[in-house]
């Protein structure tokens, strides 16, 4: 049965503000949960945006925590709030199977630290959404919302769709390469990958535990710091991770920038050879900032990608060595050639590489001295067509290598009507005021629009 | 200038009794290094210990101490104390060659962390000790202080040779495979090597940083305690080091167990290829501690000594990378044929290696709930004759990858003369506590003589 009219409105607001009404009494879970699930039922068949999902588990949670409100206790920050977790992010006693035959079946006895710091916060685990085979390239059923016969992009494609199609308003994925960046900029969304460190990735499927970063799905800003802060913490089973304390990203995200922010226009290598709508639309949003914005080159990258693909495959081949063992004929050609390319590599090619997270954040700290951000594509296009690949992440792996925070915004549309997102890089560890930035963006532009 | 009857005395002390003395006034900072100095001359053309010496650098240092002191201002942890530094430790104007004649002539242009941290507490840097080449297997010109035709040790032989000759009462080296503890043993002196991530080693020569540690030396126990809590500390540059409170290791060390400490014994892998002495030695304590000792197998270590090796020759390789374009011709074969073979490391075997540490760690923690400490060798035997080859690590590899602190005591000697230690080793992170083990069992076996 399709959402009704009441359902499309509850649909329709950000988390933030579901939250608040939530937290008033005005909405209760069950009623916000049933509207997803409505919205889910409607779209599914087309989106594939699903893992696992059981409907009444889902009520289950929700009645629980209206009965919870209703006694008058206190909330959690997520209180009600429905998300979606891509399949490799463990889940007690609910299937997880990292995309891969191999684990079919497989039901984790523990909870992923996120996930207990996600009941701990009172959200509603609404479901586990599709992913690549272990959250490599070879895609899985999903498709882009906004036009099926395009790819969602990869690898946490099911969490992007779902949000994309406005399944549940909050969802959680993982960047290793581009893997929330990029499928956020096809399916529309806002999607946030943050400094690498800020989010620990205990009972996340490791595929290369120098690159692989926790990343948030949502349809603004403000929602994406509201899941971002909740999820941010030290774990010391997570040696990325620091003591530290949390960021209070929500409140600067939403706080007025002292003065307007400086953009730094930057062209990756790849730049030349993307979708020239996409670059017609950057340099007409760089036209627009105007003042507040200037090209900066980025010299010495053009290495970056292949020595952070050399980390990946590399410590893939070891990271899935025991399911190789298990099930390699149960793996795709794409993933075997992967991990054998990674059985390859050398360790002291391996360790100069790694070298390179701090030599890119010593280059960067001087356009972060003159901007407070940098602009730049978040994919060379939107969406290509055919469900066979999942896209290029060529502007998506050097910020990950670098393990600088990144956040993409659905700024443009294509003619065929697709989704461009814009995607906007800070300086690590500065994730609260990139998202204050990015959101002074989002509004300075709606305020653009409405005074044409 | 042989020393004075005076001058022996003052070098008979102990560092913390120095401390004290110096601190109330009753021996003044230049006469303590005016008896150092008489000491080295008399002892040094003999032992070699030295790499850059400058008596008038180091008297410099003692008068503005002892001037200091009489204004009556408030005085470091080590204010007075002379200290000789492995030649691989950085200090600003003050030559570091790192053993090689590819860095002849190399002057700092900054001090090395801990350089810092011991200028700040009033310690006085005496000199530059020798180091094997690239503080790898290529001995230098030490000997040892107790027979000249025997190795001292390595890597850190100068500073293990210096306070073993009574040159000094403290100095620094550092430990990869056993260049702290093996170096101790055969010298007759205290030796430890802290917890891997308990001092950082910014400013030194970096071999394989994941193995790296700095180590102390001394003739107690509580010297060691002394001079390792002044090093401890977080220094962000070195991401091994921790964020957190400093041990108050000399506080522990003094202080009296709470019940009769408990020791594992263990034969570590090569053992039955060990010395007939050393091992009846030990024997002989095991037999002499009773009840609160008990042999314990350690399964599954065999490999360890290979992990080890690969992670360090692997590290080397890409670490010497820079060394070894300016001069390969200038290294031994012996370096050489080891960086090849590191050259050569798979990057999956590397990473695979990488996670022992944690193998490890959760093997011992069984031992560690029964027993304070493991009580094993601190090497094969006695510095086995000639200068070519600095001795075997085997019985110091496996802490050093562990992480875990490891302490030797010069409890024994060998038929000949040459001392031979023993070693007590820790859970990784209580290194106070393990120090205080060690002084109760030198206290207990003292009482014991005393009582013969």
């Amino acid at each position: 049965m399709a959402p009704s009219e009441k359902e499309k409105a509850i649909l329709g607001l950000t988390a933030v503000a579901l939250r608040d009404r939530l937290a008033e009494g005005s909405l209760r879970a069950v009623d916000l949960v049933r509207a997803c699930l409505a919205r889910i039922e409607e779209a599914e068949p087309q989106v594939g945006a699903w893992a696992w999902l059981d409907g009444d588990y889902a009520q289950a949670q929700a009645e629980r925590l209206d009965q919870w409100r209703q006694s008058g206790r206190p909330l959690g920050p997520l209180h009600g709030l429905p998300i979606g977790l891509k399949d490799i992010i463990d889940t007690k006693g609910i299937p997880t199977e990292n995309g891969t035959p191999i684990d079919a079946g497989r039901v984790p006895k523990a909870d992923a630290w996120i996930v207990s710091r996600l009941r701990a916060a009172g959200a509603i685990i609404l479901g586990k959404t599709v992913t690549t085979e272990c959250a490599f390239m070879q895609p899985g059923k999903t498709r882009n919302p906004h036009d099926p016969a395009h790819t969602p992009g990869g690898s946490s494609q099911g969490s992007a769709a779902a949000v994309g199609a406005g399944m549940v308003p909050l969802a959680i994925g993982t960047q290793t390469g581009g893997s929330v960046i990029r499928p956020a900029s096809f399916c529309g969304i806002v999607g946030m990958k943050p400094s690498f460190g800020l989010i620990p990735r205990t009972g996340i499927l490791p595929q290369s535990p120098f690159l692989d970063t926790v990343g948030v799905f949502a349809r603004s800003v403000e929602d994406c710091a509201l899941l971002a802060e909740v999820l941010a913490g030290h774990d010391p089973a997570d040696p990325s991770t620091e003591l530290a304390p949390t960021p209070r990203m929500l409140e600067v995200a939403r706080s007025r920038p002292p003065v307007q922010p400086a953009f730094a226009f930057v062209k990756p290598p790849g730049w030349d050879d993307a979708d020239a709508q996409m670059k017609a639309a950057l340099e007409e949003l760089v036209a627009l900032l105007g003042d507040v914005c200037a090209e900066v080159p980025l010299p010495g990258f053009e290495e970056i990608a292949s020595l952070r693909q050399k980390i990946n495959f590399a410590e893939m081949a070891k990271c899935y060595y025991p399911l190789e063992r298990r099930g390699r004929d149960l793996m795709s050609d794409r993933l075997k050639a992967a991990i054998d390319e990674g059985k390859s590599v050398l360790a002291r090619d391996y360790i100069a590489a790694l070298d390179w997270r701090d030599v890119m954040n010593g280059a960067l700290k001087a356009v972060f001295t003159r901007f407070d951000v940098i602009l730049c594509p978040a994919a060379p296009g939107p969406a290509p067509k055919g469900l066979d690949d999942t896209g290029s992440a060529i502007f998506n792996g050097l910020w990950t290598l670098a393990g600088v925070p990144a956040v993409t915004l659905p700024l443009f549309t294509s003619e065929s009507g697709l989704p461009i997102g814009v995607q906007l890089v800070g300086p690590r560890g500065d994730d609260a005021r990139l998202l204050r930035t990015a959101r002074w963006l989002a509004d300075h532009l709606e305020t653009l629009d409405l005074q044409r």
